[in-house]
This record gives C-alpha cells, sequence and structure tokens, in this order.
C-alpha cells in the first residue's frame, strides 16, 4: 500500500469528508487501491462513479481536503482524542461485515451506502477493538416510557456485570439508560456518535458522556466538531450494529431509528434480540413489528436471555484482557495488596480498599498516591480505581478530566 | 353401527362416565366398534386394555352405568340442556383433529389421553357447530392484570363485531373479560366447562353465565351435576384448542394452563397466538415463553392480527348463518319493519327500534308484544332481541330463564 502511515491516516481522514461515511464506492476503491491513491483520483475527479466525482468537486469547492484532515488531526490531539484507522491494532474488526450488508427494499442513500468506515474518532482510555470485542448494543426509542428506561437499564447494568461492552448511540431515553446501568455496574460503555466526539449530542447529556469517556469511550466516524445531522444518525446506526455481537431493542415507535438498527443488524448477520411490551404502548409497537416480521428476530426478556444469545458467539471470543498489564514488581507487600484489591471495573472507595488489603487508613492513602504517581491507579471523587489502560499505537493518556469548551 | 339413535346416545354418555373423557382406548373402540358395543365390551370386562378394565369395573361397582346415564338425559332436559353426539347435525367436526393429537413429552394423563369428545351437554339456543365454525379461543391468566384484561376484553369485542365467535373457558380474568368483550359487542360466546353445564364455575361468575347461557352457549363435555374436579380443566382446554380455528393467549404465567391450551392448540395444528406483555409481568412470562419456544406461534397486538391469521381459515368456512329463518308473511308492514330493525344480534330498546322501524312507540310496543307471541323476538331487560334459533335435533327451546338451583 502506498504512503506513510501518516499520509494513509490524513487520506482516510479526507476521504470521509470528501463523502459521507459509507459511502460504497469510496470504501471500494480504498479497499482496492488503498487510501493514498483513493484520495488522489478523487481529488483529480478520476472515479468510476459520476456522482461521487460531483460531491467531491463540490467540497473541494469549500477547500482543500488534506489541509481540513490535517486540522481535524491537530484539534483531535489537543482535546485528547484519537484517530483509529484498519492499520490500527485498536481498529475493531467486526464492522467489516458491512461490506456485505444489503438491506432489502434499499432506496434512500442511507439504506444503500452502508460499507465500512473508514476510520474512527475516540475519546476514552480503552482500545476500541477490546471494548467492542464482547459488546452488545442497546439501542431503542428517544421518548421511552419508563418501563422502557427500567428494562434497558437493568440490561445495561447486567451486560456489565458480566463483562459485557454495552454500546448505544447516546440518545435520550433507552440508550441514556442503557448506558447508565452499566456505568453504575462499573462498567465499559461505548457512544458511538453522529458527530464530533468534542460535542457529543444532544446537549442534554453531557453528564453522561463525562462518565462515558472517563471510563468508556466516545466514538464516532465524523471528525471533531461535525455537526449532528440528521441523515448522520442512520449512517451511524450501522457501525452500532455491525460493530457489536448482538443488537437489544428496547422500546421503538413504529419504523423509528432503533427498528432501522435492528434491521442492520439482522441482515450483517448480527443476532438481534427485541424487548416485548404493552401492545396498548406506542413506544413498543416497532419491536412487535420486528418481531412479526422478522423470523431472524429473538425475543429477549432479560439479561439471561441475552447472554444465551450471545454467549454461543462470545464463547468463541478470547478472553477479554483485564486492565492493564504492567510492571509492579518494584511495589512492596502493601502496595501490591492496595492494587489487588482494586475492582477490575469501576472505583472502591479508601476505607473498603484498606480493608480488603489489610492496612491501616494511613498506609492505605500513602502507598495509593505512590500507586497515583506510577499512573497504575487513578483517583477519583469516590475512591480509587485502576487505571485505563494505554491506547496501543497513538499513545494519548486517559482522559480522567473532562475538556471544558474553552479549551478545545 | 348397532343400536337405535337412543341406544347410542345413552352408550356414550354411559362411557363418558365409565371412564373420564379424551382416553384414547376408549375413543378408539367407539371409533371401531359404535358405542353399542363398546358399552357392552366394556361392562364385561373385555376391553384389550387392562387398566381400563379395572376403572370400568371400580367405576360399575359404584351404580349401572345405563341407569345413571339415562338419569343425566333425563335432568338435562329437566333444566333445559340438550346432549349432542357425532350423530347430531351440530356436532363440531372440528374436534376431531385431537384424534391425531401427541403432546411432545406427555407423561401426565391429561397430556396423554386426548382424544375427541363422545358428546357435549349443552345448554343455550344457537346450534354448537355453527358457533364453532367460525370460532376463536381468547384464554389466559385467572390473576389477570388491568392490561390483561383490557386486551381480553377488545379483542372479544372486536372478534365478535365481525362476526366470529369467542371462546373461553368463563374462568376469572382474561376468561370472563373475553366473554364479556363479545356479549358487550352482541355477539356469541361459547363458554366450554369442566363441569356440567347447570352449575357453571365459578360461581362469582354466574350471571356472566346466565348472560352467555341467554345468547350464546354453555358446553361441557361432563353431566349436569359434574363437579369441576382439578384434572378436569386440562382435559376441557383441548376442546377450547382443538374446535376453534385459533387460540389466543392474552396473559399466562410460567407453565399455567393457558400455555397448556396453547400447546394443545399448535399440535393440534391449530392457529396459536399470543399477545406479549411488559418483560416486568409475571403474568406475560408463560407467553414470552412460549413466543421463544414455539416457532408457530404468531405475536399478536390486536384484533386485526387475529383475523389476519385465522382469516386465511376463515374465508375457507361457509358464512355464518345469521339468526333464524321463520315464516314472516302474515305479518303487516310496521311488523315487518321492526323485525327489520332488531339487531342480528343483542338488544335493541324500544325507543331506537320505533326510530329505526319508523313507527310510534305506543305501536311498536303493540307489535312487539305480537311479534313476542310468535316466538320471533324475545323480551329482555333493556329491550328486545331476535329469538335464538331451535336447536336443530332435540328441539330444545331458547333458555332464555336463569334456572335456579331449586329447579333442578
Amino acid at each position: 500500500m502506498s504512503g506513510t502511515d501518516e499520509e494513509r491516516r490524513l487520506a482516510r481522514v479526507a476521504l470521509t469528508w470528501l463523502a459521507e461515511p459509507g459511502t460504497r464506492a469510496v470504501y471500494q476503491l480504498v479497499d482496492r487501491l488503498g487510501p493514498v491513491a483513493t484520495l488522489d483520483l478523487l481529488l483529480d475527479g478520476g472515479s468510476p462513479d459520476g456522482q461521487l466525482n460531483g460531491t467531491v468537486a463540490a467540497r473541494s469547492a469549500a477547500g482543500d481536503a488534506r489541509a481540513v484532515a490535517a486540522e481535524a488531526l491537530d484539534r483531535a490531539d489537543r482535546l485528547g482524542a484519537r484517530l483509529v484507522t484498519p492499520d490500527d491494532d485498536e481498529w475493531p474488526t467486526r464492522v467489516a461485515g458491512l461490506a456485505k450488508l444489503r438491506l432489502p427494499d434499499a432506496s434512500r442513500r442511507v439504506d444503500v451506502e452502508t460499507a465500512p468506515p473508514l476510520c474512527f474518532w475516540v475519546r476514552g482510555g480503552w482500545p476500541l477493538g477490546e471494548a467492542l470485542d464482547r459488546s452488545v448494543a442497546v439501542v431503542g426509542a428517544r421518548a421511552a416510557t419508563g418501563y422502557g428506561q427500567h428494562v434497558a437499564t437493568e440490561l445495561g447494568y447486567g451486560l456489565a456485570e458480566r463483562d459485557w461492552t454495552v454500546v448505544s448511540g447516546g440518545a435520550f431515553g433507552i440508550d441514556a439508560a442503557a448506558h447508565r446501568g452499566a456505568l453504575n455496574a462499573g462498567g465499559v460503555t461505548v457512544a458511538v456518535l453522529a458527530c464530533g466526539v468534542d460535542r457529543p449530542y444532544p446537549v442534554g447529556n453531557t453528564a453522561l458522556f463525562d462518565r462515558i469517556a472517563d471510563t468508556g469511550l466516545l466514538v464516532s466516524e465524523w471528525p471533531p466538531g461535525a455537526e449532528p445531522l440528521r441523515p448522520r444518525f442512520l449512517i451511524r446506526n450501522r457501525v452500532i450494529a455491525a460493530g457489536t455481537v448482538g443488537t437489544v431493542v428496547v422500546e421503538a415507535s413504529a419504523r423509528s431509528g432503533a427498528t432501522q438498527t435492528a434491521r442492520r443488524a439482522i441482515y450483517t448477520g448480527r443476532v438481534t434480540m427485541v424487548v416485548p411490551g404493552p401492545v396498548t404502548s406506542a413506544m413498543s409497537v416497532g419491536v412487535h413489528e420486528l418481531l412479526r416480521e422478522q423470523p431472524k428476530v429473538r425475543l429477549v426478556t432479560g439479561v439471561a436471555h441475552v447472554l444465551e444469545e450471545v454467549g454461543r458467539i462470545g464463547a468463541d471470543l478470547a478472553p477479554l484482557a483485564r486492565g492493564p498489564q504492567r510492571p509492579a514488581d518494584t511495589l512492596d507487600d502493601d502496595a501490591r495488596s492496595l492494587l489487588e484489591a482494586l475492582p477490575r471495573r469501576g472505583v472502591r472507595g479508601v476505607d473498603a480498599l484498606a480493608a480488603r488489603a489489610g492496612v491501616d487508613l494511613r498506609t492505605a492513602l500513602r502507598k495509593l498516591s505512590l500507586l497515583e504517581e506510577l499512573a497504575l491507579v487513578v483517583r477519583r471523587e469516590d475512591g480509587y480505581a485502576l487505571a485505563p489502560p494505554a491506547s496501543p499505537k497513538r499513545g494519548t493518556p486517559a482522559t480522567t478530566e473532562t475538556e471544558t469548551p474553552g479549551s478545545l
């Protein structure tokens, strides 16, 4: 493949700016020629696809694609986000399944142009691929009922408790409930966004996004600063569907975004599950439609059923690497005991750590400070947690502080 | 076939007393030898089935089977109930499907002995076979929720409104709600009982049973006076399942009677439908289990879905005969107009009848009295209704008054 590593990364970002993610013609050219040659070809107006040439020409009139891409990468660096491409170890390989996705009766652009992503922007400490290896999407209606939110929270909690990453879209309603459930269990949750990871939408979920970035991941195909334009939600949904082992729809009105995610999951061959509800609820019409019309959709009533479905696939996966492996050889017994007393995920208070490690409180505080200096633990408002693993390639430090808008 | 018509009827009743309905060995003998020869054989201890011989001997020690049967027929006559056998025009042919019913993993007697009925006891004016021709069973939990009762009432109403007979078991909860919905629509509803039609169980539904007997049917395999013994409910359930075009389960706890009815419907090849509910409700666990475990079970969310499922079969059925055809040639124009102003099913008030017929109230009252004398209409508490058709064979008069226990 031609070009240096940096040139290839820049080209992928430029291509995503020239044509929306998912554009099949671009993906196929990249697959054949690599990103650098594809970018050259498109900027020369040399695509065999006339419509694509028109799109590229229009975009190019608004700016220089490479300059825009370089600026996006700089901006990401400044705010502690990173670019992840198929060249990176942390690339989530499962999204390649989108290359084969053909939705029946596809007529809208978002239903036809469903090719795999060219790159992801990521904010948060976990390697993206590892976070998605054992992952389940829990999605549903924004205007969720109390029932739906209760069920989504329980699912998020139960999956996280069993070391499954909970993936959703960060929206109000079901999405937020699923993320919160996972966070409450001290688990990993990933919000896949339809806008820049520096300005997650909706603004009303800002506190939630900060918590997710702190212990999980914010992910987007669009560069920092990108706006959440309407069609982007459906483009984004294909990543939620294909990037996970399975998708659970908790509540969905008829022909809603969540049922579209389910269709993408079904036709990518992913385990697709729905939670039924009262037939008197408009928020369950979409899930009942899926159950009636899609023979492969499975009815689930709780986390046990979900695990039963994804477990068949999950059993074949490599066990999830748990936290960072770092040299702790130089530590004394007290410090090592404290390190072992920390939960694999989530936070534990100093009192509880001291009790578990069998050391007095004063010793615990001294040793925890040492561990913090060694970047083996991080201090939280309510205790200590294991430090998230460094991202494997770019070495971005874990984002433990929330950026204020002024710092962008 | 040997014996007179009366001998054959008596033999069927005696056989049902000697062994519980559904006993396969008895059904197969009757199928081969006819009821009279089968009764002779069994009373002689000549069945090839040793266990059956034991049962018959024990029963015979308690009384003479033919005498018991004759007494039951007399009792039925006194209270306006009738016996219906396969020799009668009104026999519901669909129950013959039970001859092929084999439940998987059957170990209990009630799951093994699922042969077709030998006879039915019927109370009410409609011919049984006609009532069941276009029929849907709506069954479910006794401890139903408000949600389940709401859905069952809507289904009962909507099906009756479209001239489908609503069949259920007369129990509290879902059953009662389904019957009531049908009654409110002025439709035909059939309660299949696990006890005598003169003492329908539960007593708390007495007013409901009276309304059903008035415009629909009470049906049982057991003779008048029979008690609702526990195993009889499951024996009865096979008739609800096989005697209808399809069964809808509205709410059901895990491994409940309603899920057993559904299994009988599935394995008799009937359309089997369930209404989902909140996964947080114990009363929906059974229906969700059916949806997860039985690929042929269809999810329905309302009457439109049910009609879609049963309509495929229903479309092939002869149209339901609507009410009696009687000589009205001698009537004057006012009387004929009033007769035409009556609803096909259900009751209409005198004011409304007068308005529809275009006659004054005084004339309406006079002509309606005449029509009542001619047995063309019946007076009800809240107006008038078309008289139910006479039963085709035995000519039992329509039961318009409720028997008091003292009259039995």
